[in-house]
């Protein structure tokens, strides 16, 4: 299996509900450095997993979605807790719907995998990966 | 999958038996960064796939066990090397321990795999992964 | 001349005034990962830059009255952009009065300069040194 | 299933053909940081994955045939591009055939699996993973 | 004083002339991994070092200038080793050019210094500092 | 001023004397990840800060010399806590001696400064920095 990761990150602030997040139940924030990770079978006719210009521009086009925001503020995630773990999910199936929109080029059809992983300080990261 | 990890460190002193082992038969030492990451299918109703404060804790527990020793006096690991990829075992075991016991909140009954990695130096590193 | 250093983390709600700070405007937050860099000399008599422990603890003690906090609402930063450069020389004064204080030990008295890191990403950093 | 990771490095020149290269299609080149994951379901009778000596000969021999050359100029490579995930299969089938030459050793061929990824700047890695 | 970093990359061919370089005398390339560093001596009025998406955006069109070619093609270049630390030196001239052309904007005036630093690998890199 | 790093490490054992240093008393040990990093004012006649090949070379001897050991039963430091910036200042005189004696090259002389690092955690790095 092949793979290939594109970095790119986002800055937010949130605050959590739930006894368990502690004094992260207050509104703080945090910086996610977002990895983005491609995976299929066999390369394309190209030599790739995926063209990694459109890859890199689509993140980032996601992550503008939410960058610079209070996500307390943000609809789609009303009455949730926008933990780490939630928020690498979400971007999975938003990465996922720009693979099947095109938005990576046809050879991204191929795909067989992404993972998301979102690194919130140099101890703690999350990821979601599911299948294509 | 959701998958989260949490890091911390220990530093140990040990030596090895066996030639393929070279210089390092000698008394020498390591400083061990460790990830623990835990996996699961569906993120607890939190939205967590552990609670990141325990699961610290308890990390920080099973390092104390062994920080600032020499691995060579440690009854538990008497007559076995204690390589790199031996110990993340051993921390896998423990890890396991502590979920099955509660130490990580009832949540994390609903987890579904442990890898734990040990970084022994900027160009070497070994996990052991495992079911839960 | 010796340094050493320690590294902590605290994660923070905030926004900014002026057009310069573009989308950065809006209620936003950010993880700083710290670096704390003593540096002094001469070693002390044990053969320290200054004792590790308390090092850490008093950085912990420091970050955690902004941590989880939404930095807007905080009372000595009132009609102030706290911008990552102007954190770190906030944290600056903050291990300064400490070490002062006798928070550091005794032989802490013995430094010359700190430096003050905040990474706020894989991309961006910044520092505030100067001396004691 | 335990891992164990060694590290290294090589620098290259290459080119790519195809428009999806854009200006990368032009002469240029990369300094990749190789990571070279071996598995194994058990340890050896020494406690080990593999050799971590012998790995890093390999690794290192292996990265020698192609360091400080262009990479447009091998005639192994002609009519490929010389992407970073066709390179990490290609790093993936030389080491898998030392492996299977016995150049690591007797007890590496007890090892399940093989992953080489090559770290091409801060932001973009890619890998090929493998059973063995 | 005060310091703030961004990070960037770029990716180039070339070769070097000289018995001391050995293979690297061959045409190979490398990924330059840059670090801006700027510095000053107080903050401006709006609490920064300098504007971070001008410094960014000025960073990357000089790196464009370099990015993806063959370095041993470049005029400038004729008859030098554009060896790791001769670059960072080339860097710093141009963005501090640059800085003097009012790109960074017109607080920039007030920067104390410049630091470029290029990380070529995972062990090595160089720098050059300057004052402005 | 033009800096030049190169990095390696050695993995040891050793104790602390002194209630400061806490379970850091008992014999324990460390992976360090050293930087030694070369500064001088102009380039050498190759466009060089030091021959990159000799200064890892002279690094990896220097510590070869303690790799793999017991530093508690090295005769050189009895009597001395051999705490990370005692040992990032004893490399520096190491190295300053091996550049006096010409093992980094005859265009070494021109050095103006070495800084040694010592990395001995994610969290905690000292270093010494001193004239040439």
């Amino acid at each position: 299996m092949y793979s290939l990761n594109v970095r790119d990150h986002f800055m937010i602030a949130h605050s959590f509900t739930g006894e368990v997040f502690g004094p992260a139940q207050r509104l703080h924030g945090a910086t996610y450095v977002v990895d983005a990770t491609f995976r299929r079978q066999e390369l394309d006719s190209d030599g790739l997993v995926v063209d990694i210009g459109l890859a890199s521009q689509q993140l980032s086009a996601i992550l503008a979605t939410m960058n610079y925001q209070n996500l307390d503020d943000h609809p789609e995630f009303e009455g949730r807790n926008t933990t780490t773990e939630f928020l690498a999910h979400q971007l999975y199936l938003r990465l996922v719907d720009a693979i099947r929109r095109g938005k990576l080029g046809p050879a991204a059809s191929g795909l067989a995998a992404l993972c998301v992983t979102l690194h919130e300080s140099h101890v703690a990261w999350a990821s979601y990966e599911g299948p294509l």
